[in-house]
């Protein structure tokens, strides 16, 4: 009597009978075709490390944004449909830059997380105020951050949700990155350790070697760092 | 002569020949899949106890909003599509906010929960001043709170109905706790033998072991209070 | 050559051939699944009795509003999706207020009744300065009266009509009580004969037993008034 | 080659083939399931008269508008869905008044008129300033007046168009009532023998006896007046 | 490869492959459902007649506009739909009185023949200052006016588009009237012969006799006059 | 596994699997369906020439505007939906009169060019300060100017592109009269062979002779000028 | 269970149950059947190249813009539907001259980028403020720039998806093209050889012979300058 899930899922906002939205579902599925990238969280600070892509010989490495800063204490790692994560990533410094104007205080990690959250729940409205997409976003976020309460480590996905992780991974090698991290992770890791367990989950589910330009290293400890070649390289010689 | 319902079940907005908005029903569908959550009511105060679903032992237990205060004297616990509430709650505490300063009084409970529903029911309306989805909400709240009237617990769902109850449960696992609370509920129970009801309820619905890692515990008595690990601790001593 | 009745059914304003809105009469099909509800006029007021559907022990019996004050000559009975009843309810609360504050007397109880019906008919407009809803409002209202002319009752519906009536059942029992509100029912009843004709109405279209906890009974003579548990049993033993 | 009527007939505003808006003319066949109206024409003023049908013994009789003033002197007849009738009289109304306040006169009937179709046929656009429907309305009016020109009578239906008349009967039982008009009806009737004329013609396409609360007459000669139920008695009793 | 044409005959604007616009075609088709009305040019004025649809002997004859005044220089003839004309009309006579209040001159012919045509081809959009239909507009128009440059005839139909004529005839009956013009007109006629040759055409093309009661003509030469029907009598007598 | 055209055809901003904008690919069909016009560039001046078709002897031939100026040094030919250019041609008019006003200077033609492309491809977007068609413009222009550069012709299309050009014909019988400039045209032509050759290429096209009264003839050489009948009988007596 | 690409390839923010956006895919395509550009980055500068396709000897070969200026520093090669480059330059222009006159520097090249993949990401999106497509742009650039941070080559496609290059090339040629550039592009070139580079690669894909008639050459080294056809001569008698 009911009809199958094709009829269900391309109206972005339908509810199936199950009470599925299937075009969420659909935008989460974007985020297995994205690069893979990886989040862990010590007391020290947290890491954040993702895989380029190069396609080509004559594309300059450092041109994608798969890591960015939101604000001094808050950094993200993307995977999906990249062009889609400037505007969120801009909502986000926004957001925290306003709160600094206003509070005189740091924007707490977890409310930019929740205003990232808004902004990518509020597709298909009508939004006269606010730039709102007329889709899902189709990327996922590990947001790295360091706060009051500490270092912390989210994750978001196109239906607005986060949750708070030790460690994640995210992205087309994600299945593989996961279990890496659940056997090796544990919560007295230090940053260093951190980096090291990173760059080889990374490594197990790449298909090229890696080196200083294939992957992208950033940590928040607590301040927001983006490492130099040299940096990531030295990350390498210690795998 | 009818069709079958599967041909009046997309609109969001759409009568079928029995009077029924599928929409709605299929949002209230989305309910069931999430996680259970238990409200019970007494003279010295209310109790909400909601499980936590952790999935992944990296996962932080305490990052999901499932229970959340909405003022002073009303706090509720969430099942469904847990990213839909935070708009919900946001609302309520607005309008909690601008009732306590536009009459320099606590706004009743039923007002809350009124305009909750209000804007639970505005969805798929060009809505130019206040935000609307374009499709229900797929959650559902307990709502509990403590005013002039004394205790009270409020049940929502998807299509802006509410209903004070005594003691009640939503989410996977409703069907089995509410005839648990059916059972074992009495109007003159303490606050104390509330709490453990709530707690052994969740436990018989849940398929891991309670702990106080996967269960949130609050209480409304006359103020929101969210328990800490290990007052939980001391309510699973007591089961 | 015409088509199937299907084919014109699902647009909220879309003429079948023979001339008919066939979403407005989905609508009032609503109604034949909401609770019953009856209205008697009498030359000393009008009677509103309602029947609670009681789905489990621990729901509260008085938490769901199916009487309700509009002003303090005016009160009504809903039937059908309760939850659209508040947004018709406070627009004629604010009409009457309105009205009282610019000419210094109580709005007619007719004049209400049109505005209600102004907003029921006004579904699937872009209204830009009103709240108007995407589809008919799924309730039907009895609304009791009394103004200059004396006491009143009307009954709308979905389509936005409105009849005076001297005695009139709505709801799913609304066959049978309104054959038995036409065989009992005339013209020099005295208020408590009408509360008891309502009442034996309800109890024969009711499954359970009539308490004090399962119908609400309300007047308007000449002020709306909701009786209280007690009043309400008091009527129970004249039965 | 072409497509059956019925790929063209659920837009409202889409032509067919052979240039025919469907909707309209389907909101036209709504007329023919309303209630019979008649209006007459004489140099002594206008006659209306309105079936009124009564479903059951317990509603008002008075209650259904079908007849209404829109000015002093004009006043108008109702068949179809009645629901629609009152925001097209309150235009009427609106716009009469505010020709007074302006000009200092009474507007004339036509004007009246032309305003009444000028808002029939803004269906389906979005109106800014003015409320418009979103399909066709669903009714005619008999528009019967008095202005410098001397009396006058009016039909509109649906589509926006307009027809000045000597005599016309709207309505289920218009076949039937039209042509005992085109027999009987002569210039130089008195209005009392118009009265009659109306009367009989309404008591022939009516299947029940023809008393003081079945029928509505109303006369403009030169001013509104609905007639009470005495005097439609004494018609009535002249048949 | 391609569809057949109704797969694009329905959206107001879709382009066919061919580069057709059915839409506006088929209100084209509206026209030829429509009175014939017929227009002439002469040297001291021009002459528009239009034949009078008579369904009913109540029907009052002068009511239906089919002949409009739209400044003392301009006057037009109707074919279609009518009650899409006082739009129209209304547009030309509320831009010829602006024209004449900036510019104290009379606004020229063919400018009020492109205003009518401009608003005639702006339907479908969204109009936020002027009032626009959401179809096309199913009248044609002969527009017969005086200017600086002496007596002109335009003929208009929906798709905006207008012609300047000598002689022109549109509606159901614009077939054998065409032929019939083509065939009797010329250039240097009076007045007087194009009235006789105006009516004489009606007449062939009409199935009633020609009587003052169901022909208006009326002429501008150089001001807009509607002829009594007396003169029309007149005219007739002289066929 | 991809559908045939006809699925990707209708939506006016459509992307077909390859990559075209069918939508826009049948607007220029319409153009093939208009008259001929043809445009040739000499050092002295742009010539421009259209093809009038008469379809009954009773149309006034001057009437139809197939050449239009749009500042004292621009001019264009028009073929397609001719009722599509007043607006594409007010346009630039309103942008060529703003531009003289703000800078003291003639617009550039080639800003003139853009300015109508960037109307031309505007339509389906929610313009909410200027017009915009809902629909591609279904004209081709050619546009003939002079300024500090000196002469300058320009096609443009219903895409929005412009190309200018030596010597170009659109319309019905474009692809004869394009093969007919290709073998005629060379760069030094005076203006008066331009005319002789513009007039040639028409008749090769026309069905009909060429009279003063089937053909446009313009020139921008420096200024916009309409050849009066007399001027095209004398480059008619050249040929 | 899924239905084939075709059921979610129209929608143009659609995803399917793979997370892909169709209608970005096949704007994509339209690039393909875009003619062929070139860009090369060198330590002196960066050199642009892009092949006119001239489809009649009438028409003139610079006029269609296919190489645009968009700052000082900053140029840009276009290849797909060219009509719809326009508005993003133009976008481009404007934010930085807004960036110039409120911060007295030139806007960073990649600032620039971003700019135009937000207007080009922002399609199907109800923009109050500034202009949106209501598809996606159908053109890809190459953008070529000079900042602070020295030399850059720029590569964004209708996703709204931007890379740095060394070596790109684009349109219908860019297979053959791209596999030329891997091959013979090295960093350390000097400005000339990369001139003839990417004239030499041009050559490749071109069914033509090279003249200065249909290539276009630029290059920004530090500024943006477009070769003259002398130019342009002397490149090729390098190769």
């Amino acid at each position: 009597m009911f009809l199958t899930r094709s009829e269900y899922d391309r109206g972005v906002n339908t509810f199936s009978p199950e009470g599925r939205l299937y075009q969420v579902e659909y935008a989460i599925e974007a985020i297995k075709l994205g690069s893979t990238a990886v989040g862990l969280k010590t007391d020290e600070g947290v890491v954040l490390a993702v895989e380029k892509r190069i396609t080509s010989g004559l594309l300059e490495p450092s041109s994608v944004d798969k890591i960015m800063e939101i604000d001094a204490h808050v950094g993200c790692a993307v995977s999906g449909l990249t062009a889609d994560a400037p505007s969120l990533v801009e909502h986000g410094r926004v957001e925290a830059q306003n709160h600094k104007f206003s509070y005189n205080e740091a924007m707490s990690v977890k409310s930019i997380v929740q205003a990232l959250c808004d902004l990518a729940l509020s597709f298909g409205e009508a939004a006269d105020e606010e730039p709102s997409m007329s889709r899902p976003f189709g990327v996922a976020l590990l947001i790295a951050g360091h706060d009051e309460t500490g270092p912390c480590l989210y994750h978001t996905d196109p239906s607005g949700s986060s949750w708070a992780c030790d460690a994640k991974a995210i992205g087309s090698g994600s299945e593989g990155a996961n279990s890496s991290l659940q056997e090796h992770y544990h919560k007295d890791m230090t940053l260093k350790e951190a980096e090291t367990l990173a760059l080889s989950t990374l490594k197990h589910v790449m298909e090229e070697k890696v080196t200083s330009l294939n992957v992208y290293i950033a940590r928040v400890a607590p301040k927001y760092h983006l490492y130099t070649p040299s940096e990531v390289e030295s990350v390498i010689r210690r795998l």
